[in-house]
Formats: C-alpha cells, sequence, structure tokens
C-alpha cells in the first residue's frame, strides 16, 4: 500500500527550501510556503529562491504559495520556522488543520520567553495532531543540491512514524527513527552554543586541537542536561547529537560556528548579526538552556561562558581563559 | 614536594618532537631519541627537526640523542614509536630500564601480527613497570607551536598517574585521567579507520552532511567493540573517542583523513603511500580491528568496508554504495 501523503513545508528560507526540494525531486507531492511574496514568486516563476538559496535551480514541480490556508491542508506539514516563531505559527495554522494532519517540527532551539520545548509548545497548542521532530546533520546547500543525508525523526506516534519513513524517506534522505522526543531535541538546541564557543576557539587561533577539546567537553555539558530531563543518553550519542554538533560545531557553513568565529575574530555580536538576514538559533539557545541547566540543577560551563559573551558581560579573551581553564568532564 | 621527573621521548616524528618542545618549552628536563642520525644532528645543532618537523623553531634546551641506552635512563619514557614497532623497541630497551621506569604509549593502533592491544605488549614485554597510555585529540603542528591542548591519560598506578600529572600537565598541555585501559586505546586506534571512511566521503565530494551521518555511525561501532571488550562506554566519548575522532576525521592534516581524500579523489593506495614519510595508522588498523570484530562477535560494517577498500577487494564506488546503503545504528 501507497502510504505516501501530500506534504507541506512551512518557511522559505534556506533549510525549507532544501527540504522542499528533497522530496520534490524524488516525485513527492510537495508545496512550499513562504512569508515573502518575492520567495513565492521567485520559484513559481523561476524555480529558484532567489532570496535564500540563490544560484540552486529547483524541481519545477514544486511549487510555492503564499496562503496558510492552503498550506494548513496538506497531510503532512513540515514547521521551518525559527523556534521562536513556532508557537505563533501553530497558532495561526491550527483553525485549518485536520485531527490527521502530521506535524513534523524542524526548527531547532527551545522557547526562550516560556523556557519550553518546541515540542511542548505543539503539545499545547495543537494537542490533538500527531507530532514529530526531524533533526540531524544537514547543510541546507547540500541538500538542496541532491547531496545524501541522515537525519533523525523522533516521535512516539507509530503510525506517524510509518507514515513519515514512506513519504519523505528516500535514497538520498535518511530518516532513522526514536522516540526519544526530548534528547532529539535538545541535541539540535543545544549544540548550537557548543558550535558559537568552538567558533570563537577557532577565531581566536588556538587550533584544531583546542577546538577538539571544547567540542568534548560540549558533548559532555549536553548529554548531563539532556539525561537530567529524562532523555536517553544514547541519543546524544547519534545523529541529532554528535552528528549534528561535528557538522555544526566545525565549518564556516554554520551559522552559529561562523558568529563564533566573527567573535573571536574581535567582531561585537550587534555587528556580525546585522550582517546576517537568516536566524542564528544559538544566540537565543544560550539563555534558555541555562535556564534549563538550573531548573535541572546542571552545570553547564562552555554554555554559561558562551552566554555571558553573547550579553557583553565577559570579554573574548576572558571567555577563552575560562573556556580553556576549566577541567574536562568525560576524558 | 617536586614530583616532576625527567622526561625521555622515543620516536623523532612530528609528535615526538611536538611533544619533546611541549615539555622541554615548560623547562621540564627533556631528552629526545631519534632513529634518524640527521634528526639528532638536526635538533641539537641548529633547534629544529628538519626531517619531520620542518620550520619550527624547538627549545634550545630540548637536546637529542642517537643512544637508546642513554634514553632508557630517563624516568618517564614517552614511546612515540609506530604501533607496528613498539614491541620491538619495548624489547630494545628493557635491559636498561630501572623497575621504577614509568612508560608513556604514545602510539595509537594496534598489533597486526598479534592482534593485540599495545598495553598488552607491554605487559608482556615490561612487567614490572608501571605503564601508562596518552592519546587524544592533538595535531603535532599545533602542539609544537605551542598551542593548548587536552589529552586522555589511562593508568591503572596511582603513584604513576601523580607523577605523569606533576611532570606533563603544564598550563597549555593539560593531561586527565582516567583507568579505562582498553577504551582509551581503543578510541585512539580505531578512530583512524573511520576517519579513512570520512575522507572516501569528503574525497568523493559527497559533502559534510554525509560525512557526519558516516561519522556518527563510525562512533557507534567501535563503541560497540570497546563494550565488547570491557571497555567503559563513558570513555568513547571522551577527548581520546569522539574528541580524536572529531579532530581526525575531519582535517587534511591527519593522514588519515587525507589518505582517504586521496582514494576518493582516485589515486591507489600504493600511489598514496609512496609519497609520504609518515606512517598512516588505520591501513593497519582497519585489519587488526576486525580481528578484534570476529573475536568478540560485534559487527563494524564501516571498518570492514574501509578494509576492503585498502584490500583492493571493493573498489571506491562500491564502498560509498555500502557506506551510505547501510543503517545508520545509534540515532
Amino acid at each position: 500500500m501507497n502510504e505516501q501523503k501530500s506534504i507541506g513545508i512551512i518557511g522559505g528560507g534556506a533549510w525549507g527550501t532544501a527540504l522542499a526540494q528533497a522530496f520534490a525531486s524524488q516525485e513527492r507531492d510537495t508545496l512550499l510556503w513562504a512569508r515573502e511574496p518575492e520567495v513565492v514568486e521567485s520559484i513559481n516563476a523561476r524555480h529558484e529562491n532567489e532570496l535564500f538559496l540563490k544560484g540552486r535551480k529547483l524541481d519545477p514541480r514544486l511549487k510555492a504559495t503564499a496562503s496558510l490556508a492552503e498550506i494548513s491542508k496538506r497531510e503532512i506539514l513540515l514547521l521551518v520556522t525559527p523556534a521562536q516563531h513556532l508557537r505563533a505559527t501553530l497558532k495561526t495554522i491550527k483553525p485549518d488543520l485536520s485531527p490527521q494532519t502530521i506535524l513534523v517540527i524542524c526548527a531547532k532551539g527551545i522557547e526562550l520567553e516560556t523556557g519550553k520545548l518546541l515540542s511542548e509548545a505543539c503539545e499545547e497548542i495543537t494537542p490533538d495532531n500527531p507530532f514529530a521532530i526531524l533533526t540531524g546533520p544537514t547543510f541546507a546547500s547540500e541538500i538542496a543540491a541532491g547531496l545524501p543525508c541522515a537525519v533523525t525523526i523522533a516521535t512516539l506516534d507509530k503510525a506517524a512514524a510509518k507514515i513519515l519513513q514512506q513519504t519523505l524517506g528516500t535514497k538520498l534522505f535518511r530518516p532513522y527513527f526514536t522516540t526519544d522526543i526530548i534528547g532529539t531535541q535538545l541535541g539540535g538546541a543545544l549544540k548550537n552554543v557548543i558550535a558559537i564557543a568552538s567558533g570563537v576557539v577557532h577565531g581566536k587561533g588556538l587550533g584544531e586541537s583546542a577546538r577538539a577539546a571544547i567540542m568534548t567537553r560540549g558533548v559532555a555539558e549536553l548529554a548531563e542536561l539532556a539525561a537530567a530531563m529524562g532523555a536517553q543518553k544514547e541519543t546524544l550519542l547519534g545523529l541529532c547529537g554528535i552528528g549534528d554538533l561535528m557538522l555544526t560545531a566545525s565549518s564556516m557553513q554554520s551559522r552559529n560556528f561562523s558568529l563564533g568565529a566573527a567573535l573571536g575574530e574581535g567582531k561585537t555580536l550587534e555587528e556580525i548579526l546585522q550582517q546576517r538576514n537568516a536566524v542564528t538559533e544559538g544566540v537565543h539557545t544560550a539563555e534558555s538552556a541555562l535556564a534549563l541547566a538550573k531548573k535541572y540543577n546542571v552545570v553547564m560551563p562552555i554554555t554559561e561562558t558562551v552566554n555571558r559573551c553573547l550579553k557583553g558581560e565577559l570579554s573574548i579573551d576572558a571567555a577563552i581563559l575560562e573556556l580553556m581553564a576549566r577541567p574536562v568532564r568525560g576524558l
């Protein structure tokens, strides 16, 4: 039985467009919603997202829409909005959802205002819908170019897992399933903060050896919070944890790593953010993560140093001293 | 009480020289033994290792010797020979050792002929001496340049651990101690094979996303063998495991990654090895690791694919298909 359902992607940034291209190019019935009319026009008229993924030809079968009511009718909805906008998006689309619509959270982050995971927002706003988390080590530009990747999909709903496997899984886009909703989200969110720290070490020219030491300590720190929050430690060892960290914390293609690198080179946060048209999620996550760390009584020295640095409470040189001087946990 | 002892480094390659420089520059009493007379002469006369670390000025306090009898009189001996030569080196120096001499194995690998860990060779040849394993994410060029790093030192001997901490620990060279001899060695050895696989994916231009997926699966595979052999899984999450992998499997500075990359680009193993004057340990480790995997009944798909590739039993294209097609273990 063909269980392939229709796919709607909410969010026309680089990652939303890349996901849409990955599915449309494999003959999945895919529609993309973008907030920006020029993105919708550019995709429909010229098969390109000239604003967020310039130069990448998209499959002509991929259509875009500016209507949230239209996209909300799709059977599977991938939510690729920034983490801090997810709750508002859910509220907006809720009236148009069928109870069968499967919601797939593709943002990585923690709600700054509530301190909640995105799955919690989803459970609060749309409690009747099955939902899943899609996360893992991926660069939008690569996935849009048809390069292979593997991602983690977390869901407690077995029927939804089966449908997502059959609809989203292709020979290039390989989802692996888990039921660890908490661990999956924490890996994707917290690694952005470690990536900023890794970038700072790189930007200061301290070398790859020091960067590997910081990243290793970062894994210990995020695994500790995850375990305290009820996640399985193994989850953090997977694609959505160390896999995503290895990718994010080592490449200038990562917004979080490159932000850290620019800080390390002496730029101010304000200067860096002014030059970006995309969200750098780790900036928000640092503060949210620390609130969780406090609540669950976990010490997160790297996250704390990054946060104080981002808030201007600590100079980069003082931050480096802190990052290098504290003992490594996890040999 | 000052517990700083005299240090002897056996092996004048890039890593041996970098270690010697790290200790000599921090006023530790350091002597380097090199097999090549020109290395000894170059270090003593011009404070440079012109053969293996060209262009890096070394501390004038660092002296080199060609006499194994002389180096064997040192209180701490760092064994920085290639893994496959360790047993022979131990046999040669044994007559000159005092029972108090602390032996520190700095090679990363498994004995090809016996299938044994280097610690086992050490226990067999020099059973009366305390020994330790020194491993972790380090690039020789960086450590020689005075950049900071953190390493794992594994030993069951508490007194030796204290002496090693006081003698080898500096503000730039930061050792962290564990008693997990097996896990520490397996991390350092097996990650070289995963680094080759990561290099192949890179060389074939499959992208960072695919590379992160392979590396993640690699961690699962090496942690599984380590656990089957009695290691603590946490050890593989530390500097000597994922820390070392993140460094080795992502940089052309790594001999194993760059070998994989050259294979991915279409060069033959013979061509690549002909152009190198240093040992690429992962080539030997792949076969030894598989023997261990068989013995302990563990499946290691990446290691197996890399080994068949290195032996010429599998083309790179077929290897890529295998690497990408098999399911990821550990989400």
